[in-house]
């Protein structure tokens, strides 16, 4: 089984990644980035996309780990920073759906980011409700609409005990948790029946 | 108390304004739309919306009853049907919020429209799945963020009683209400308490 991991050098793409390893026999990454990994990708950009899935050709599982979005009090917010949030964490993941679909192999599998602000919102923090939001709902109207038979599923995880150091301050009153947890969900998406599922790990 | 009724001529909001004749001795009515309207303003253009608030000057309550997405199977979307539904649904509504925020009186509020389809997607919605589960979480993080004291909440409609004869092909399965229901949660969301709360109206 062939997948593709966007994000694969962060937090949360390198547990994943950990998680992957343990079945390595069953399945051969492709990491993507901006900076690091097997393929070069910008997914804020549909032509980056467009040339990422036409160096991998098919594949059987994608899964984005990657997606950012403005943090700023909304008294603040610039269209710039809309436009980013937008561009990014929802049109990025978004677009490597409407794109990766074509190269999917059947039985394959779509597994996107969200995350827990969607329902338990923090200060400065709505661009981040929004494209969590956005993507969990996208998720939901994709899984019953592909012709194709392929499947589509989010994780949506906590603000994970490895990046309290750097955010902990912005998640007083929401609990954290290991970055394993999420990561673990994103196996179950790919290996499980699961399709339009939201994996809550909070 | 002045309202801003952007989408007023539409099957929801021609609901509202009824709901809000009901009690005019209360509430002066200002009416907004790209063809009809006191104020005339396309919302999914930042320069438009800016200019309508000119023209209005302060107010207290506004309400959002417009906003279109594109309706097509995942396979036929393409990256202008994405813009379009980004653009109207989801864009024009959060940029009245950010821009609006400026206009608004305190004890102000802020009303917007989701829909069924972020909860119970249907064939060829993922657009529409898409920009209600945008609204719906933007409205949340909005909600604890907002330094004046101001309120925002909205509503998530079924499908309308009243829109069967054009949409009800697509909507099977999905129970249909009187648009009158939702309309009246529009009032409640003026008058009430609420705070970052989504009305179902299913
Ligand atoms: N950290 C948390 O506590 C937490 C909690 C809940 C949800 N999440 C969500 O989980 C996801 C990953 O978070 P994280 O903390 O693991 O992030 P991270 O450590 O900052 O890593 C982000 C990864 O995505 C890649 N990336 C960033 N922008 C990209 C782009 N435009 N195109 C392609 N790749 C891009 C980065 O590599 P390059 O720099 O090489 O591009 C990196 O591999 C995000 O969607 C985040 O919102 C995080
Ligand atoms: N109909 C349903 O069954 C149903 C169910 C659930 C949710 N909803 C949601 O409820 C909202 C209203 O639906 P509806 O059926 O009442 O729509 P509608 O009858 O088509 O009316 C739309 C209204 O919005 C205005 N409008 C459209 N685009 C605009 C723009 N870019 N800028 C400013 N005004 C604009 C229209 O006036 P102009 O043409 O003059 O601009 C009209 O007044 C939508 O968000 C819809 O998704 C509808």
């Amino acid at each position: 089984m062939k997948i593709l991991l966007v994000g694969a050098s962060g937090t949360l793409g390198s547990a994943i990644q950990n998680e992957l390893k343990l079945k390595e026999d069953s399945y051969e990454v492709i990491t993507a980035g901006r900076n690091s990994g097997d393929l070069r990708v910008d997914m804020s950009s549909i032509d980056s996309i467009k040339e990422m899935f036409e160096k991998l050709g098919s594949v059987d599982h994608v899964i984005s780990a990657a997606g950012s979005a403005a943090m700023k009090p909304i008294e603040d917010l610039t269209n710039e920073d809309v436009l980013y949030s937008v561009q990014n964490k929802l049109l990025g993941q978004l677009n490597l759906v409407l794109i990766g679909q074509n190269y999917l192999n059947e039985k394959g599998s779509f597994t996107l980011t969200t995350g827990v602000i969607k329902d338990q919102p923090i200060k400065m923090g709505s661009m981040l409700s929004m494209t969590n939001g956005a993507v969990a709902s996208f998720v939901k109207g994709a899984a019953i609409d592909f012709k194709k038979d392929i499947r589509i599923n989010c994780v949506s995880p906590s603000v994970f005990d490895e990046s309290m150091k750097d955010y902990g301050e912005y998640f007083i009153g929401v609990k954290p948790v290991p970055v394993k947890n999420a990561a673990k969900c994103f196996i179950e998406s790919i290996e499980g029946d699961f399709n339009g599922h939201e994996f809550i790990v909070y």
